[in-house]
């Protein structure tokens, strides 16, 4: 049996898979492609050595990347949606029809081409006539907005590497200028196992910025650590409350799921105090 | 550098760890008991391939094994904990001051031995003058007690192996036997990811015997699949609330990581009807 072996430097755990066919190899502008066949996962995308998407699981994360804050939201209309080249959080997000444009920022086109041609159930959604591809740098392109967009979502790969601009104050100052006064915004913020200095310093950066932080988790078998955190800001709406029915179909949100995931307030404060003794 | 690759046949994903020294290698009379050291870690403890605990994270296991149902118990004195050689999980058992006595059963006694020499902040309590350790099989232990006993925890290896006695409906019946009329039962029940078809099985064979039945998870990372669950039963009480305030010290359990644990109820019946699409 053929062998992927991950290429995350960050984790302590390396994780290994079983290739039943190597479908496709390209070293893009950017990074590394590559997409397998396993026999369990189906397809799997994986950039510069680290699994970003399996045909199986994909959903977990994408719906709980988009939808918790779609909800929290009154009527989210106008969404950028930066990284993700796979197409999974688009797919997601024009789900709501509430929602009229999705910018859809992602800095290399040839992910979202391998995802057209191999993953066509997530990406499903890119050519919605709602949704606008840009091939750019999501933090230059927010710089471009002032006060009209209702929820940025950041799908990029792990905080290292070329995605490091969008986890900056600078990056988090312009999204809160591109925003609507009831606007949001999620990101991915790594594993509470295993990077939970990075989870503080995330929401640390995003509290100087926004007057309403707060953090939530999903179980993701495919990302190393795991427990895989989403960091979100609001300008004025509680990020735990839900707005709107859950009309949406989805395999895993769910109302109940969305008040499950964000963290128990004392849990919430040892973690940020570092006081969570692993 | 040397690497550990994880023998697990029911993960879809390989773990890897890497290993700065091999500490400790013996067969014993029912398995290969490994320990190592790992750079992250700390000591391992690894058998018939499967890491059972490490020193750095093994209290998530065995705290959310033992605190919910000792919280849920008005007032838990006749313990059995069948399995758990290392010692950790007795050592949360006994932390519980209305603890008379532990029935501590091993089947193999060399792994307590190994959790002594290696991991003593994990052994620390099974020398406790409540604990009783006898190096039998916990199936015909059960047996032997008749309507005297408050919890029942099992801490065996995975449902596959030796330990399949633990999971079958006449030890289920032979636990509700050995207990009083406000019993209660925990077993460790695999992962919701990788082994759902098992998670309901064991549910099912619980329901054939108990009025009540519940299930919560928690996140582990070194056990593949992660999103590890606890199946949970009780001729009475509810499983869900908590009895006496939470005095004990914990790392991760507490009450409102309780309510957090248990599956909620839409997400339950959905996972029971095998409706979730994963």
């Amino acid at each position: 049996m053929i062998k992927f072996f991950e290429k995350d430097p960050y984790a302590p755990i390396q994780y290994v898979y079983d290739v039943s066919e190597v479908l496709y190899q390209k070293k893009s502008k950017f990074q590394d492609i590559l997409v397998i066949q396993n026999p369990y996962f189906g397809k799997m995308l994986i950039l510069d050595g680290v699994v970003q998407i399996t045909e199986r699981d994909e959903f977990f994360y994408h719906e709980m990347l988009v939808h918790p804050l779609m909800h929290a939201h009154p009527s989210p209309q106008n969404v950028i949606v930066i990284g993700g080249g796979d197409g999974g959080t688009v797919r997601e997000v024009v789900k709501h029809e509430t929602v009229k444009k999705v910018f859809f920022i992602e800095i290399d086109e040839d992910v979202i081409e391998t995802s057209k041609r191999f993953f066509p159930s997530v990406a499903c959604s890119v050519d919605d006539k709602r949704v606008e591809i840009k091939c750019m740098d999501g933090a230059e392109f927010v710089k471009s907005r002032q006060g009209d967009i209702d929820i940025v979502i950041v799908d990029s790969t792990d905080i290292i590497g070329f995605a490091k601009s969008l986890f900056t104050v600078e990056f988090f100052k312009n999204v809160k200028d591109c925003l609507t006064d009831e606007g949001m915004f999620v990101t991915l913020s790594e594993s509470l196992h295993f990077h939970k200095e990075m989870v503080v310093e995330v929401q640390e950066s995003m509290k100087l910025i926004f007057p309403i932080v707060d953090l939530y988790s999903a179980n993701i078998a495919t990302y190393a650590g795991n427990w895989w955190t989403f960091s979100c800001a609001s300008k004025k709406h509680s990020l735990r409350d839900i707005k709107r029915p859950v009309t949406v179909d989805t395999k895993i949100y769910s109302e109940e799921i969305h008040h499950q995931a964000f963290l128990p307030k004392t849990f919430y404060e040892r973690l940020m105090k570092g006081k969570l003794a692993w």
